[in-house]
């Protein structure tokens, strides 16, 4: 197969490096800047530039910049784009994504598909990615019909050399909603924890607690203003949810009101326990 | 040494078993439950129970109980208690217990000083604890004076068979502050976050944040009821912290302001890089 990879950051990086770990395939990569090209050659992750020439020949597209860029760039390219071709963008929300692409992808004749491999690192950047990030984990995949077997088994064969664990399909109001909680708040959440005056010098007075939930405080600030952005409706919805939860404990510790507080300790450990089984994997 | 131990769960139970690893300790515990004293007896944990008759042999009575059931077990058993011995507590809160034996201890002539190990596990109890739980973990010990250099360095002493990696010393208030911050804050915004309507069915978008954002969701009610509530005046401020933290972001998406949410983003950012450094750890 010949992938084109659109961004060779983190995400793209760890792609190009997994189909180019394989001589069957042919990668060809599109990045701003020439340098991480030059490391990519160096790496053998890619074996040339992607252009308006070249890209006809691409079985798969995988659009790995930020979600505008994305768009952007399919804007531009997609004359040059061959209708037997698959389009699937990597972006951490879908619904923006999807509405602009959906209808360039049928406007030219390929297909395209929202994509959001569920894997990360702490650093972003070419440098970091491995040709081994995706192994077993799950991708998200968002057609624009939910019944559309074919581009969605299509989807997984092309993507089979990444070696995902398990494929979730869904629209993207579910993809966006389902995100909003188990990541962008988990980077509010942490974000906004280590902002207490009290963190400074908590050397010798912390566990694995604390380490567990700062853990992404530590984050791409321009990355994650534009994914919260375009997520606000769900992510502003999940904030209102968990501001409401705290303050409830808050009210409760204001009262001295044991029974309320055991009970809301109690409701907390069960949604655990029915979500996630009682050791929490 | 001869040591005391009240109480055989997670805590008291690891206790046990790293001192009567080494066959020089004499280790002699009460618990009300005498399942547990059999199985302590079963693991060669213990060589005998603790009583009004021979706790005037211990060189250390390590409390290990809910506090109210520490200072309720001291109150009864001070008058037991030998001149030379030191008494410290494992409770998670240092103010109220400290309050209550600093007293005691000084009306009986004993020492008492505070303490709270750093370590811990998802689940309470005897059969859960290890001899090598508190290996390189740290230790905090709260005396009266903290000038009491003697006091303090006979506590290391004792517990040295232990193998503590670090020991914190500091006042009771200084110890509530913190700890309000790095474990019960945590245990509370862990535990509201999975109350999201949204948490049901993560499975397939959900990749270490959630995981580690929710680890101690699952927690003991009944433990971190009364912890919290001893401790509210540090925690109830803690939650004030976080939760106008919170509502700063929220704004920020709520009037679409990229700048000021980047802004927020990269304030936490900084925090956590100042605290733990990049990599967080």
């Amino acid at each position: 197969m010949t992938i084109g990879i659109v961004g060779l950051g983190l995400i793209g990086g760890s792609f190009a490096k997994a189909y180019s770990d394989n001589d069957e395939h042919k990668v060809l990569a599109y990045n701003r800047s020439k340098e991480v090209i030059q490391a990519a050659y160096n790496d053998k992750a890619i074996d040339g530039e992607l252009n308006e020439g070249n890209i006809k020949d691409c079985d798969l597209i995988l659009l790995c910049l930020y979600p505008q860029l994305c768009i952007d760039y399919l804007t531009k390219m997609a004359p040059y784009i061959c209708k037997d071709a698959m389009v699937i963008d990597c972006c951490g929300t879908k619904e923006l994504i999807c509405q602009s692409c959906y209808p360039i992808a049928k406007q030219y004749g390929f297909t395209f598909i929202g994509g959001h491999p569920m894997a990360g690192r702490h650093f972003s950047g070419y440098a970091y990615s491995t040709k081994t990030m995706y192994n077993g984990a799950s991708m998200v995949l968002v057609p624009e019909d939910l019944n559309d077997t074919k581009s969605i088994e299509r989807a997984k064969k092309l993507l089979s050399p990444i070696h995902f664990g398990k494929f979730t399909i869904c629209d993207y109001d579910r993809h966006d909603a389902m995100i909003a909680f188990t990541s962008q708040m988990a980077h509010v959440v942490s974000n906004a924890y280590v902002k207490s005056p009290t963190a400074k010098n908590h050397d010798g007075f912390s566990a694995g607690s604390y380490k567990d939930l700062t853990r992404v405080a530590w984050l791409n600030e321009t990355m994650w203003t534009e994914l919260f952005l375009e997520n606000k409706k769900h992510l502003i919805k999940e904030l209102d949810y968990f501001i409401t939860a705290l303050q409830e404990y808050k009210t409760a510790m204001e009262n001295d009101d044991a029974e309320t507080l055991k009970k809301l300790l109690a409701d907390g450990k069960h949604c655990k326990e029915e979500i996630d089984g009682i050791t929490g994997e």
